[in-house]
C-alpha cells in the first residue's frame, strides 16, 4: 500500500460539494469511485476541506492509500485523463503513511470573491459574487480585522455544523482589491462549516452601512448565529491553499 | 426610432454562436428577442463580428433601432436583469442613425488563449485551449508575422465562408505570456470564417517543429485552404474588442 497526497483544483458548480453523499454528484466521490476503479478495491479519500456545494477549490489537497503502482507523474496523467474536466489533479505525491490530508493540515486559506462594477460579468459570475451597491471599503477592511485570533466562532457556523468546537484561530482577514475584483482572504487552522460565507455576508452588510466593526465585534461575543449576517453565496468562495509542517508529517 | 450601441460580453459554450439560426441558441436570437419584448415589435440587431459555436466575446458591439424611451442606463440595467447570466450588457450608447456595428467598425481584435503546464484548468478550461506538449515559442512568434498586412486569405477560411473577398488587412498578430497563459492577438480590418482559428492552428503546427514560418508564408501564398493546420477549437477565441472612428459614425 502506497500513501498518497493529491492537490485538487475544481470548479464547484457541478457539484454538491467535496464529501459523499448517496445519489449526489461530489468531489469525494467522484475521486473515490475512479481510485477503487484503478486500484481494483475501495478507496476511502480524505480532503483538507469539506467544501460545500457551489464552491470552488484551486488547492484542495487531499489523501488516500492504495495499491497502485503507477509513477506520480503518470498517476496524475491518467487520473487527469478520467475525470470531468471541471476537477483537475494539480499534482500527485507519495507521502509518509501517517499523512492524514485532515487531521495534518497546519493552515487552510480561503478567497471569497465579489465584482464590484456596473455591470456583471459573463465569464466571471461562476467564480464572484455581483455586488452593484455602493460599499463602505475602509469598513470592511476594518471590521474584516475582528476575526483575527483565536475566537468560539459559534455566530459564524452553520446550524448544521457538526464540528466538536467551535473555537478557531484565524491568523490572517483581510480584502485586496485586483481591478473590479474584490478578494476577501482569510487564512486560519481550521473553520467551520459557512464559517466564511457568513463572514463574508456580515461583512457586505458593513459594507452598506448598516453595521460597523464594533457591531461584528459584539456579533462575535455573543456567539448567536442569529445576530450575525446573511451566508453569503457558495460560488464566490474558493479554498485556495492548505498548508502542511514537515514535521507533522513524519510524527504521525 | 432611436439608434442604440451595445457592448457585449458573453461566454460562447452554451450558444451556436451570434448569428440567428432556426431553433437554435444564438447570442443575435436571445437579443433580438429580449428587445422585441421591451419595444414591442421586432428589433433587428446588427453585430461587428459573427462569432462562432463556442466563441466568447469580450468586447462584442451591436447596434439596432428601437422605440424604446428608456434611458441608456436604465436600459443596460433592463437587459441585464432579463439576459442569461452567461450574456452581459456592458454599455448601452445613443448613436447617430447612420452608425451600423458591422459596416462602421474600422478594426476587430481577437485573442486566442492556450494553457501552457503540466495539467489542465478546471477554471480556465472553458477559456483556453489545453496544450501540455512542448512548443517552440519563437518559431510561433515568427510565423505570426507573416501574417501581417493586406494578403488574400482564402488558405485560412472556412468553406463555408460567404465573404465576398478574401482579402484582409492584418494590423498586428503577436503572442504574449501571462504565466501559463499564451495569448495569440490579433487585429485585422475583418476577418473571415474561421481565419483566426485556422491561423492558430497552423502556427501550433510550427510550434510542434511540423512547419516553419517560411511553410506558412508560402500556404497563405497558395490560396488553398488544404495546405494550412487544423482549425483550432472555438472555446480558445474571444473577440476583444471592436473599434470605430468618430468619422465613419456621423459620416453614414
Amino acid at each position: 500500500m502506497r500513501r498518497l497526497k493529491l492537490l485538487l483544483e475544481y470548479e464547484g458548480t457541478a457539484y454538491h460539494g467535496w464529501q459523499i453523499q448517496p445519489g449526489l454528484s461530489t468531489i469525494q466521490g467522484i475521486l473515490q469511485d475512479l481510485l477503487a476503479r484503478l486500484a481494483g478495491r475501495s478507496v476511502q479519500v480524505t480532503g483538507a476541506g469539506r467544501t460545500d456545494a457551489g464552491v470552488h477549490a484551486c488547492g484542495q489537497v487531499a489523501s488516500f492509500s492504495a495499491d497502485l503502482r503507477l509513477d506520480p507523474a503518470t498517476l496524475r496523467r491518467a487520473l487527469n485523463a478520467s475525470l470531468p474536466k471541471d476537477i483537475v489533479v494539480r499534482s500527485v505525491e507519495e507521502v509518509p503513511e501517517g499523512f492524514d490530508a485532515r487531521r495534518c493540515a497546519q493552515a487552510r486559506t480561503y478567497r471569497y470573491t465579489i465584482l464590484r462594477r456596473e455591470y456583471p460579468s459573463a465569464c466571471l459570475g461562476r467564480h464572484s459574487l455581483y455586488v452593484p451597491y455602493p460599499l463602505d471599503a475602509m469598513a470592511m477592511v476594518e471590521a474584516a480585522r475582528v476575526f483575527v485570533g483565536t475566537h468560539d466562532f459559534s455566530a459564524f457556523r452553520a446550524g448544521s455544523c457538526t464540528a466538536k468546537t467551535p473555537v478557531r484561530t484565524i491568523l490572517d482577514a483581510s480584502w485586496r482589491r485586483v481591478g473590479d475584483l474584490w478578494h476577501f482572504e482569510i487564512a486560519g487552522n481550521a473553520f467551520l462549516q459557512h464559517m466564511v460565507r457568513i463572514m463574508v455576508g456580515t461583512l457586505l452588510e458593513v459594507g452598506r452601512g448598516r453595521r460597523t466593526a464594533a457591531d461584528v465585534a459584539a456579533v462575535l461575543a455573543s456567539c448567536d448565529r442569529r445576530r450575525a449576517g446573511k451566508t453569503a453565496p457558495a460560488h464566490g468562495l474558493c479554498l485556495m491553499e492548505v498548508r502542511y509542517e514537515r514535521e507533522s508529517v513524519v510524527a504521525h
